[in-house]
């Protein structure tokens, strides 16, 4: 059985479980690859504590070092798997591996989300593999280049960070806020010290951006989408949410429609009938419509060493195969010269909204007449008592209304003086 | 753009879905393809018909004939799409079709649960296609294949028949019994005039084999494995489900335990938490679980024109790709080697037992020193009064027990007087 030798750029949590998995289940990934996969060295900045975790493997016989050159010069190796993350210095080692002529393997999503198309062009007929850069262990880069090839792909909509999903599940099956919620993540290790890039929707956003350069050929950078995060919820919107058949999901959502495609990540309420509703803790569940197949969506877990070293091992053995040729599989889709992306502001969606009011006659007037004005009527309405000094909650849903018009609407709300907190909105699905 | 020439036997609902797919959605296809798909051919039984549909589909260009002849002697058709169904006639067409050194594609279940391991070795690298076989839209062979190609697949389970699924729930979602949801589904289009091989898990079966072959290599026939339908399942089982939390599903079921492998269809409850437990109507769903990758689930249309023209197509675009050298797959699997079938007596499991008994003293003793005698210990019970001339039933669950151990039981049970009715049991997942 002739050999593919592989070299990996970092080696923490994943690059730990890509080797554990490949040594452990050799004989079976071998076969499905029809060759022996070797992990001939591993570059890390710390190359001590590399090698404690080679001898706890029993995989001495990897080589260590610190110098990026070691890889690329050694010319058995055929596939670099860069786990590493960042951005810039990740593209730089994607580009080089391209011109020494080596196959690329990532689980990088914010490279990806930045460099995408900067590596295609690179790529020439290399293999390019990045099936872990989004959802972990759920085979959903597969699912768009391969399994629904016939498809165009109508709407997806994705349950893609595990921690959001967490936090958001913990308020509402446990009645937590969100700063208990996060710290209970945290304690847990679903979330990091710093949870900034997974609660703010970045990380999701960056998942998003891949998944509709595959379906769309979409350019955009993360800079050109709405992107809103979880901070904002509270157990006032769960509560409203569960009165009226919803659950508060943070969800990635491209929706194409004629030429052009939306694509926006953001807390929202969807029905709990919706399969993905009930996707719930740290797992990722992902909806596609295609315009052939209907509805079908994909679900497991999203991160974690052993999920995410599943799909690095696929790539490989995808590699090993020969199966490859078209990996990127960006250039694939017609539709980048025909789609663009939908401006913000045309988003045209329903609403929740809240409000924090003081308790004075006249002001669900004075609210009622701005939405009007600019043209948003609500759907369902809900006011309850609160405990403090002469404060309502008004809590409502809208009917289809443009992201521009409840914009303007909420600058002017945002001015009435009775209106005794920052108006808040989440949109509905 | 060079082409790819490809002829179909059986033009009925998946076949008219195929063509109407590859012209509507022909720029996309092309481009994810790199070679324009043509249709050069059908072979039907009924020319009038096919030149019928051929002009509604503005196609009068694909030629039609009742010779499979004209397909295989069509040096410049590269591609053979099997769509007639059955089994003998079907096999013969795919050793044919690869004896021609032509491409293969079926979406037929029967055949391959039948010959799939006769095809595999006349395959000698052509592409074998059968992404249609299994749950009609839903890529789970690619997941099986390459998605999940890391992984040990500790266990399968699938809601793999879309017609029972949609009794099934009618039954629980509007208290129907099966005869009302079996002619509701007939008067939907989801269950056929001859309804037999879906209701009585046969087709799920079919399915199961398939699955079982991609991740184990076993090479198990129908006969070889415990089959049942939902035939039995009536409104009291349906009670006694719901009162204990769980829902009945017919699951085809996978478990790998060591070197062995259990495969078995029947209906059986499941929790209501579990994520495979929502699958409804005739949607389809299959929860695999790998050992690298943890729980994973794939939900969508399992049947239908449009979706199973889907994953033909996906097969038609990797060939066309060059990405298919080892399609057919089953050979990859190294385990076939060291994998044997479970016998079904050796099943350990737990149970949920219907009996009805004349309302005399005595008759709860009886039984459960039967069920006591062969290691048979309850862990729920439900006794309810009926309507009827002093007949009671009595509903209980079991501990896990050995499947040879319920069916002595069974036996003598059969044979007291009290029990008015054929005992009726139903596995717990």
């Amino acid at each position: 059985m002739s050999k593919l030798i592989v070299g990996m750029i970092g080696f923490g949590v994943v690059g730990s479980s890509v080797l554990k998995t490949l040594l452990n289940n050799h004989a079976i990934i071998n076969a499905r690859a029809g060759k022996e996969i070797v992990v001939r060295r591993v570059v890390v900045r710390n190359e001590a504590k590399a090698h404690a975790k080679l001898k706890e493997l029993n995989a001495t016989e990897v080589k260590v070092s610190t110098d990026i050159n070691d890889i690329l010069q050694d010319s058995e190796i055929e596939v670099v798997i860069e786990l590493m993350g960042g951005v810039n210095l990740a593209y730089e080692i994607a580009k080089k591996t391209l011109l020494a002529k080596k196959a690329f393997i990532t689980a990088n999503k914010a490279m990806l989300a930045y460099h995408r198309y900067d590596i295609a062009p690179l790529a020439k007929g290399l293999p390019v593999g990045f099936e872990a850069s989004v959802c972990g262990g759920i085979p959903i880069i597969r699912v768009l280049k391969d399994g629904l090839s016939a498809n165009h792909i109508n709407a997806i909509a994705g349950i893609l960070n595990g921690t959001s999903n967490y936090i958001l599940t913990q308020m509402q099956q446990h009645k937590q806020d969100f700063q208990t919620a996060l710290k209970d993540a945290q304690n847990l290790g679903y979330a990091e010290a710093d949870p900034t890039l997974d609660i703010s929707g970045g990380d999701a956003g960056h998942k998003l951006l891949i998944l509709a350069s595959l379906a769309y050929g979409i350019h955009a950078m993360p800079e050109d989408i709405l992107i809103e995060g979880i901070e904002g919820v509270t157990p006032d919107d769960i509560e409203f949410a569960d009165e009226f058949g919803y659950v508060i999901k943070l969800l990635g959502i491209a929706k194409k429609q004629g030429n052009e495609v939306e694509l926006r990540v953001h807390p929202c309420m969807i029905k709990k009938e919706a399969m993905i509703s009930k996707v719930d803790g740290v797992m990722n569940g992902i909806s596609v419509v295609g315009d052939c197949l209907g509805e079908s969506m994909y679900y497991g877990a999203g991160a974690g060493g052993d999920a995410t070293a599943s799909s690095v091992i696929s790539d490989i053995i995808a590699i090993a195969r020969g199966e490859s040729a078209a990996m990127l599989g960006f250039e694939r889709t017609l539709d980048d010269k025909h789609i663009r992306l939908k401006h913000r502001d045309e988003i045209f969606a329903r609403y929740y909204i809240r409000l924090y009011v003081s308790d004075k006659p006249g002001v669900l007037g004075q609210v009622s007449q701005i939405l009007g004005k600019h043209h948003i009527s609500i759907k369902a309405f809900l006011q309850k008592e609160t405990d403090s000094k002469n404060v309502a909650k008004m809590l409502f849903s809208t009917h289809h209304c443009y992201e521009r018009d409840i914009n303007s609407a909420f600058a002017e709300l945002g001015e009435i003086e009775n209106i005794v907190q920052k108006p808040y909105k989440m949109r509905l699905e």
